[in-house]
């Protein structure tokens, strides 16, 4: 796997992802061809796809859990950007800014039941359907906990860390996992795939947390206002909250009269404590943890840790 | 099938339901609860179990189905609530009333997952499965209808009924079909319940139509004011925008600054013009027509026309 062979898999995937519903309500059919089609990375079928080839199917064969998989994550965007109040996604107004709070319900319910539709109308494994439907609770639930803990103070960083493994390590566990399906993979292909996802998802979460608040782009930094003011919990928070609780609490009021002033001086308290520092490590270690899980696995992972360097790689 | 059978089975749903999704973040195993023993009338599961027995399989057989389709009901109801801003249902705050919109969302979606869990687990028929989720697609896109209805002034008698069947009729044809499907019906008896299930449908979200404008009850009428201020199209009003377009434009527009007064002026003007009675025989006419279907399928239809006659009978 290359830049290029990666381009060519997204590529594959954006052609085929818009023309998923072409008829229904146009109040429906518009929305959904708005979200699908409005770009992100495509991590998951990605990486759903990499998973069947390393384990021994084309990536053809993974192409309608991949796009089922991409849906399930973007219905997940398009609901909990509602509960943030997030205004912004992949640059462009979100669902409830463009149209309504009622649209974008009901875009994200007909965008899940067109996902479970892709993978009944294949001739797939029945375990296929049991992994996609028990992920979407483990993030539904991953969600409650992530609000939940906005008006909770003190969240110990195990508990931040579980959650994060249900909203984001789920999903790239069963990406992964689907493409084990796919390929028919022993047990323990199959469950190292998904674990190594998880981990990766992990990683991927932090790095979001991260990411957010010292990048000036367009696509991070997008909610990093409202995640604030909500009192939505981020790994450099709770590591702040018991490093230097006093210290982080004056910049978060300062957030409430001045919110340049208030996010540089906490970008500032989280460099000079160590935070920052920490927090990378821990990406670091999760994604060599996933990495070694491959290194034990009965197959070629070269593709996958192409996928890992992917993720450490990325900038935005 | 008689008045104490239904109770029985009424009994064993009410039973099993509450106790679907014990373990989870707290947020969603209260709202969860909350909804699945608010009551109502259990009528989408008693058609499943119903139709599984006249097939031949036993009630028990058909409850994790049954239980199922309920749940896929009430995911409708929180959501719809959110987007119709209806603030009582079964007498009780609506959840997104009692708590927020935020939560009322996620309650939803995890009460999907848990349906689709539910037909997982067991080891039932793929069909199950198919059947469940095409229906779901369905009822998404009759609820876009319904609300791009709201903004549109004229909506034909064809259209509106088209927009119940996906919405209600299509709900209710999965429930009849999937007892079918238990019960390993032949396809001629599976399609037949499936239609008669539809029409069933039809019939009952037209008298839904007429007892909110006519009942005085806790139970019904409960969203009329919002309805007739949002616009809501029903049968009745389709009706009257057609044979009296003059005299309802002007009772709505008394709701405006009288909401009694013009709900009542609405009333009148329905009985006067003959509405409420062709109200009435558009509902008797589908009864029949899935009563006729009923009578030529290979199967003791005694208790699906017991069901009918419920229907036939409610007057909440």
């Amino acid at each position: 796997m290359n830049e290029a062979g990666i381009t060519q898999l997204r590529s594959l995937i954006n052609s085929r992802i818009g023309e998923l519903y072409p008829e229904g309500p146009i109040s429906l059919t518009k929305t959904i061809e708005y979200v699908l089609t409005a770009g992100g990375k495509r991590l998951r079928p990605l990486l759903t796809m990499i998973s069947a080839n390393s384990c021994g199917a084309n990536f053809e064969k993974a192409l309608p859990s991949a796009l089922a998989v991409e849906i399930l994550h973007n219905f997940t965007l398009v609901h909990d950007d509602i509960m943030d109040e997030d205004q912004t996604r992949h640059g462009k107004p979100t669902v409830h800014e463009k149209w309504d709070v009622g649209s974008a319900i009901l875009t994200g319910d007909a965008m899940l039941s067109l996902a479970l539709l892709i993978l009944q109308e294949e001739e797939t494994p029945r375990d296929l359907m049991t992994v996609f439907t028990k992920g979407l609770l483990r993030v539904c639930e991953g969600q409650a906990f992530d609000k939940e803990f906005e008006t909770i103070k003190n969240i110990s960083l195990d508990d931040y860390v579980n959650m994060v493994d249900l909203k984001t390590g789920h999903l790239l566990g069963l990406a992964g996992e689907m493409g084990a399906i796919i390929a028919d993979a022993d047990l323990p292909v199959r469950y190292g795939i998904r674990d190594y996802g998880r981990l990766i998802g992990r990683a991927f979460q932090v790095q979001d947390d991260l990411l957010e608040i010292y990048s000036n782009s367009d696509n991070m930094g997008k909610s990093l206002n409202s995640d604030i003011l909500l009192g939505k919990k981020t790994y450099l928070m709770i590591l702040a909250k018991n490093r230097i609780p006093v210290e982080i609490q004056s910049a978060i009021e300062l957030c409430q009269e001045d919110i340049n002033g208030g996010k540089k001086a906490i970008q500032e308290l989280f460099i000079e404590s160590g935070i920052v520092k920490s927090t990378k490590q821990f990406i670091m270690d999760n994604i060599e943890e996933a990495n070694t899980m491959l290194t034990n696995l009965d197959i070629d992972c070269s593709d996958l840790l192409y996928f890992s360097d992917l993720i450490t790689r990325r900038n935005n």
